[in-house]
């Protein structure tokens, strides 16, 4: 199919400094977990991207030396020859395919810990991160300056030895030269300090001296926060956010354009839950559309919208669609806009899943929506190609279409099965994210200090995405309002059964925390409620509620939203030091706390609960289990564990004879009802067994590739010669 | 210097199955960030021990399979060819070095979270780990019983091949064989649950089966919690525990005793703070007192003296003494003690910090007393043997007797410099330990569950270990009470300045959270203090206090504990989500919870302060600034930042002309001076200095080895030929 005409801006080519973007698709600098340590999972994640149509795909930051060492988070790093190597490899890919290669030098001063190199960071003044715990800075006096600088211009030119196109000067998300400019960071009186030209000194000449070393071979990027959205105190777009553009704009090539800081950077990277489609655009939107700059400006906002992006160029907002999440979620999101193949894109969903392995620190990229995402070298996947299965003649029944039911049902489609039925006892096909897709609002929240509280409605394109690729196969058939009991499954007829029944939660308050019941802990009363049983709102909720929340991520605070919203008096308990901890990994906590803080919920850490009794909770301090409260409530709601509906599979397998006679060769158990877990890894363990339905045994993933030395293959002298050949590095 | 012979039964030689271990010192399974994937780090760390004089040195926790994988944090692995070709390299070394290697073979159930292999993890019942977040196990039938126990005995093999002398079978810490075991964990009613023979089975059966496939050839281990602290719920020693030990005996080479779950390991691996030395005795001590053992036994409690040792033997408490931290603190712990040279020992300190790396996953272990943990293979660092500094004819003055100066002073010395003068103001040297070693401890806290609140007086064994071996060395002369100013230096005649001057609390509120003043706060005033002024008692204390805590670590909770011991009512401020985060890293947090808890210490997080009056604190909420208290206290403790005391550096680099007429070549920054850290951080930074005092630029970290896959040195070929040589794993 050709394209529309209305999208030809979207492709038409772009002149940044000495480098032609081919189209208006950029993937923004974004972690992804393989770094330089695992060059093979970077040029295959970031080539997917150059193969689906991208015209330029950046590194993740990607640190100039080991002051600046942000282990345990992954960064990339241009260190040393051992980097040039490993980048080069992602370069050579991303010009296979047509794409330019963009690398974002970073100085994270004090927000880069350096627990593996164990160097002191420096910074402008002397304070410590706001975003590490305790991590100090040295005052850099000008001598320091001089170093760092020169420390931009050689990993420059090792960049540009490894085949980058576009080189950064790396300054949003209060990293070094944003530190220099923010009077939040700069305290100084001498002429790095102060006035709005002395403080943007530091970054003016990073740029003059990257420009003068690499300015003819490459195009000279920079990433700008141009707002950090707390006043005065820090950037301010009306201010220094277009100052700073005009002050620098003859010596950049692109303008990189961002809000926010480091602590709070789910305002940049802002999760659905909380913001909406191109939601920078009050702030990233001015430089443009103000004639700040005589650039091309790129900037994001988790835009999967063919009419949006047309817009944001049409209106002067942007020239370049950046991306970092939607093209995670579809690498190939360019070539099905080109190929006017819309119903075919997986559109981020907004989880933040992505982000939360970079948090954690050290995990490989996962994505809810694509499963292919990080694996595309060490398991081989194409998130676009399926090779026929092998034992394709086989029928295949799988039994619930949730997340992993129907993802293993489409990719067995994919993969040519003959036959595959997905059965479903409800009316529609998804599953769990039918209901939690309803959840995570309040009553708006558009009085947050930033975001509002607009829930979890863009999870449900989980399930569009799949119900269009599923309608699209013909040897797929849905089959919903089918509830299936053993022998149904028996006389089905199909050799290769897959039970994906999901999950439910515990009824009796069984608990990670105590591994046990909660005396009195019994929803089948009609004032104690699972959290489904919120959405379903099938049960009478009074006034006074308690939500006990064990498990650490979105669903209690989620209940206590929905419920404070509406008016009720909340008290939401958990075991745990804080409520929902994943959602720190997420960048949903902050706006969650400002939430759940302006809905007057009382919460109580460090809670756990001993006995419920009509109108009465009684709780405890984990910290010592004499010191008891008693509250008074009318409802609880138990948001404790979850169990797997298994009785199927455990049926079905309890008589092996059986299944012989019927013909069923194999039967396997995903997802939730194998073992409850977070949708991304639900979809993933549905994926996988699609992919390896013909290996020797299904159920065993296949091993996958890892990338780490092997001891002997390259001798101790060698890799000792890879610092030996970095010219800027003497060693004794 | 021969030994003294009270000390010769810890040299004797004992048996442990087929295997002779030269002597009673064993190094336990402890984590080093080494894992599988740093083959170089792991076998020259381990290797260190050997060359000691350890008799037996292990691995930490070694995942046996993929479904077992603790990404972000740091195992051990032998998963394919690729692992015992890595882990060969340790084995080679201890061997080289006349020690035993031992592995500990881990499956870890729900602990793990297999963010790597994106695998699911099994467990005994479907109940979510206590320890990490929303982690369920998929429910183990039989099949999934004998797949595991299966996949201990591949290991197993593959880890004889490794050239692996000793096999555990690891069940402490909470791990799968001690699920099966523990009521906890195990809620089955089929053979493998219920009876303390059913629940027994499943770890039984293990021995039984690595015993029959390499027994042979190696010795059998097993680690073993005999009482995981929370009564009945779990193991108690005077039940299961006892009871499990005589029921496997047979199967078993040697017991590794421990206590403890993984929630709470700090119970094992006591912080000094709260535990003393042997602190497990009461509990590993019943096993073969009470004869409930043939086979010998080893277990630990931070034990570095050599009296305690031999009692420990002596009375039957343990055959070997085991050791973890004491064998990071100081690898040549037994030849120090054979060689009667005990004033040169280490001392472990029971910080944790080598522990708190492993807790935040990914960076490796790190050392407070030894500065060459983790440094022997990448920086080639020997904790025992200094090369003379080829620039040894210098003068060095080194500026401050804290842990930065000390240690650089000591590395120069034992580099062989001409002459070293270590200079400090104060009438002792130490610097900031001498009084945070004062700090920590309550009213004893003798009423906590577990622990007591002791107080930080083992970290005094900083200074004593350097003060010891300042003494020894004729080149280096100490001079306290000798402040020196910028014309003094100038004067002293060193042709290398060192300035090593610390650093002070800040005094007017500056902090992380604002990056400003506070309103009011002026630690000039009678009634504000810094933390420094209440441990030397300065100022009159009133008896409502409040407590800024800032910083994240320990200082601002030490202060509360200290002043609501002695019966201050105490208000406890931080801007974070809890107080005092990094101490989860170091285990701390829980027993420092129970003391906060019990002392009644009023705790405010997401809480700063905005103005300070006399009598009255102003602060707000940071999710809400508008939503404003007001406290009344007597005194304020301001815990908000450290500023360096870098006037002295500032003013002698300012004057270049003025150093050279003065023959000084070099001046450099150190320690707190530089940018205040913790003291494991400052001792690295100085000793880092001595050791490359000689190189082109000392002030520049040499580059370190960085162990990782270099593209194309090995082809994606012989990387996959990695897994295809794995026996077990059929790849399609």
């Amino acid at each position: 199919m050709a394209r529309d005409s209305k999208y030809d801006i979207l492709f038409e080519p772009i002149q940044i400094g000495p480098k032609t973007l081919r189209n208006r698709f950029y993937q923004v600098p974004h972690c992804n977990g393989a770094g330089s340590e695992k060059p093979g999972m970077q040029a295959y994640n970031r080539g997917m991207k150059a193969e689906g149509g991208w015209a330029a795909v950046c590194t993740e930051y990607c640190s100039i030396h080991p002051e600046s060492d942000d282990t345990s988070r992954v960064s990339a790093r241009i260190w040393d020859e051992g980097d040039v190597r490993n980048l080069a490899a992602m370069c050579d890919r991303l010009h296979h395919f047509g794409a330019l290669a963009g690398i974002e030098m970073w100085y994270g001063g004090p927000h880069a810990p350096c627990m593996e190199s164990r160097a002191t960071p420096r910074g402008p003044s002397q304070i410590p991160s706001e975003f590490e715990i305790n991590i100090h800075p040295r005052y850099m006096d000008e001598d320091d300056i001089a170093e760092v600088q020169q420390m931009y211009v050689d990993a420059a030119l090792r960049a540009r030895d490894a085949g980058f196109d576009i080189v950064y000067v790396y300054g949003a998300h209060s990293y070094l030269p944003l530190q220099f400019l923010s009077p939040f960071y700069n305290k100084r009186s001498d002429r790095y300090g102060g006035s709005f030209e002395n403080r943007a000194r530091f970054w003016k000449e990073c740029l003059e001296k990257v420009r003068e070393a690499v300015g003819d071979d490459c195009a000279i990027a920079s990433r700008f926060a141009v707002d950090t959205l707390y006043g005065s105190a820090g950037i301010e777009v009306g201010e220094d956010g277009v100052r700073f553009v005009e002050y620098v704009d003859e010596l950049v090539d692109l303008w990189d354009l961002t809000v926010g800081d480091i602590a709070e950077w789910g305002q940049n990277a802002g999760p659905s839950r909380f913001f909406e489609e191109n939601h920078e655009k009050p702030f990233t939107g001015q430089i443009k559309a103000g004639d700040h700059t005589n650039k091309p400006v790129v900037g994001v906002g988790r835009v999967t919208n063919p009419d949006t992006m047309v817009a944001i160029i049409n209106s002067g907002q942007f020239d370049i669609i950046g991306a970092a999440r939607p093209s995670i979620s579809d690498p190939f999101l360019p070539s099905k806009i080109e190929e006017g193949r819309f119903d075919d894109v997986r559109e981020c969903i907004g989880c933040n899943q992505c982000i939360s392995r970079w948090e954690i620190g050290g995990p490989p990229l996962v994505c809810t929506q694509n499963a292919t995402a990080g694996e595309e070298y060490r398991r081989g996947w194409h998130p676009e190609k399926f090779h026929p299965a092998a034992n394709s003649d086989k029928g295949v029944l799988v039994i619930g279409a949730g997340p992993a039911g129907m993802e293993c049902a489409m990719v067995l489609g994919k993969r040519r099965m003959s036959a595959v039925h997905l059965v479903d006892a409800n009316r529609e096909i998804g599953g769990c994210v039918n209901w939690i897709s309803l959840l995570g609002h309040s009553d708006g929240g558009e009085n947050l200090a930033r975001g509002s509280a607009r829930g979890l409605g863009e999870w449900k394109r989980i399930v569009n995405y799949r119900q269009i690729q599923l309608d699209k196969l013909s040897n797929v058939q849905v089959h919903t309002n089918s509830g299936l009991s053993a022998q149904d499954v028996l006389d089905y007829g199909a050799e290769i059964v897959i039970v994906a029944t999901g999950c439910h939660f515990a009824t009796d308050g069984l608990n990670p925390a105590t591994h046990a019941q909660i005396e009195g802990a019994d929803t089948s009363l009609d004032w104690q409620l699972t959290p489904d049983e919120v959405v379903s709102e099938s049960k009478r909720i009074g006034k006074r509620v308690l939500v006990l929340e064990n498990e650490g991520y979105f669903m209690g605070v989620s209940v206590a939203q929905k419920l404070a919203g509406e008016g009720h008096e909340v008290h939401l308990l958990t075991q745990m030091g804080d409520i929902a901890g994943y959602m720190e990994y997420t960048l949903e906590a902050p706006m969650l706390h400002r939430d759940l803080h302006r809905l007057g919920v009382d919460i109580r850490p460090y809670t756990m609960l001993e006995k419920i009794e009509p109108g009465i909770c009684h709780a405890y301090n984990i910290w010592d289990e004499a010191h008891k409260e008693q509250l008074e409530v009318d409802t609880v709601v138990l948001c404790t564990q979850r169990i797997s509906n298994d009785e199927l599979y455990r049926e079905l397998k309890s008589d092996k004879a059986k299944l012989e006679a019927e013909g069923i060769e194999q039967v396997f158990l995903i997802g939730d009802a194998s073992a409850p877990r977070m949708i991304v890894d639900s979809i993933f363990d549905g994926h996988r067994l699609g992919r390896e339905i013909d290996s020797p045994n299904p159920a065993m993933p296949l091993p996958f590739i890892r990338e780490r030395r092997l001891w002997g293959e390259v001798s101790n002298d060698d890799y000792r010669a890879q610092l030996l050949n970095t010219p800027d590095v003497a060693v004794a």
